[in-house]
């Protein structure tokens, strides 16, 4: 089958076998495949993966124990989980200690024509949504987890620092729920695209910002930190979404001497997405996908995104 | 008076004039003073901090507006705050935007014959307390805002990652509600001088604390956080206790994968840690004080302070 190989270099194989499924898997034929930044910090070394990238997609069940599953049109949840460790045990699947993760770790990902996963793992996808919306649905969910990790007053003053497609659906997910979001960004065509409900944009960082009581970190770098620390309030809450290959160099003594509190945030709950996509049918995802590239330009696909003009990338399998 | 002051050079004077005070502030003359891991950071730079160092104290009430307060033996809260500023009219008063702390911003400290604070920073210390215990009040308070940051529940698995006074401090704070504390230290007389309750010491981590509930992290060194993470179990807590004047090369990634939640903790309520040693009146306090040098001699207590072999070194000014 056709599909997107790192291993040590980024390259576009013909020839990679079709994975088979074990019980209680199902095998997905792949439409729709987004490239995330995570995928881009894995070409730099980020969790030492190699296989088959990838980890949002929107396609249809190929092959699967579950007759009802058969054909079905389908994203899929990216950690697959022992259900036997003591996380597992605990409720904290997403967390299991033996996990494979969707093309990040120790499981082929989904730039590929077939890709399997644990039928647990599945979510149907309604017609409703357009390929490019259902391919957001994993990194929408992300941004959902952040409702169910803090506790938000309508009045609070929130911030969103980074205008790629994870910091833009944090604004737009945020802004459901509090009235007053700004995304700071730098980009101009970034942010313009983050415009929705009463979302405020601003290139760069004005007096006016400190103070906020939640700060959510998403510029996909490792140095968004300090600045995160500097906008937020006493006792505020910052919430980290960057995880970057590469160390920096900071002092967290601020973030002590101001009592901030620091909450990391991945992967959130696809249902929580679908049921926020239902509630505001009119979020506008498909402003998100800057370009599609069929699999075979996948390389030309990856320059996009890793630089700093694209939001979301994606590749076609059709 | 005689004082400690840094200057660019840590000195001792004789010829530091006696503070005059404000309307409803105290002059306090000194007893004895307790060399702290800040004081010790500002010689490195910490805060740029010029004047008399040092903000732990036990003394006695020599010039005040209120009758009530004279001649009383006292501690005193360190952070001097507005009353006006956004964060004083939230409540936030340790966090005044525009406060003096005592001996590290802003504000001379107690390392002299003579410091003053406002009326409303002091509490009376009993006369049961030693001037050894009393000194200590300061931190213990420190370790005390734990519990009003976190829940804690009585089963949880809680570490504490460095054997110095506040991590002592922390680690008998937390024994005294939850069952399992474990002080992690790497000086024997140290983790020595933490047994207490069913606090459990061990020198260096072994695979066994992995996945603690709660990590404290005061090592008083900047580079104790990736550590706390990789003992931290997933969606557990970590506190942050250490201030440093030195940034650290890391990378938190570990943080947003695990969804760790870090809590900036500094000053605490002194009404509480008194509170709390009328409880537990068999706290063994004392047993942190490794030495007590006349003022005269403070360059000594320093270098003992600056060392890893000393505990709490206090001056004298008696």
């Amino acid at each position: 089958m056709r599909a997107v190989v790192f291993d040590d270099r980024l390259r576009f194989s013909q020839n990679v076998p079709i994975p088979g499924i074990p019980i209680d898997w199902a095998r997905i034929r792949v439409q729709f495949a987004g490239i995330c930044g995570t995928d881009v910090e894995i070409l730099k070394g980020y969790q030492h993966f190699k296989g088959v990238l990838g980890h949002e997609f929107v396609g249809f069940v190929d092959q699967c124990g579950s007759p009802e599953w058969m054909g079905r049109r389908v994203a899929g949840e990216i950690n697959v989980s022992c259900g036997s460790c003591e996380w597992c045990k605990r409720g904290l699947r997403s967390h299991c200690a033996h996990r494979q993760v969707l093309g990040i770790h120790g499981l082929n990902g989904c730039m590929a024509d077939y890709c399997i996963l644990p039928i647990s793992n599945l979510v149907r996808v309604p017609s409703s949504l357009s390929k490019e919306q259902a391919v957001l649905i994993e990194p929408l969910s992300a941004a959902c987890r952040i409702l169910d990790q803090i506790q938000l007053a309508e009045h609070e003053r929130v911030i969103v620092l980074g205008d790629g497609p994870l910091g833009i659906l944090c604004a737009w997910v945020l802004s459901t729920v509090v009235s007053h979001v700004t995304l700071v960004g730098h980009h101009p065509h970034k942010t313009d695209t983050a415009r929705w409900r009463n979302i405020k944009v601003v290139h760069g960082v004005s007096e006016s910002l400190y103070g906020a009581d939640v700060v959510v970190e998403a510029t996909g770098s490792g140095n968004g930190l300090p600045q995160a620390m500097a906008l937020c309030r006493p006792r505020g809450t910052i919430v980290l979404k960057s995880t970057v290959s590469t160390a920096e160099t900071m002092n967290l003594s601020p973030l002590v001497v101001s009592e901030q509190t620091l909450v990391g945030s991945r992967c959130g709950n696809f249902e929580a997405a679908l049921n926020l996509l239902n509630c505001h049918p009119d979020m506008p995802l498909r402003r998100l996908i800057t370009a599609v590239y069929p699999i075979e330009h996948a390389k030309e696909a990856f320059d996009l995104a890793s630089g700093s003009d694209a939001l979301k990338v994606a590749l076609s399998l059709d």
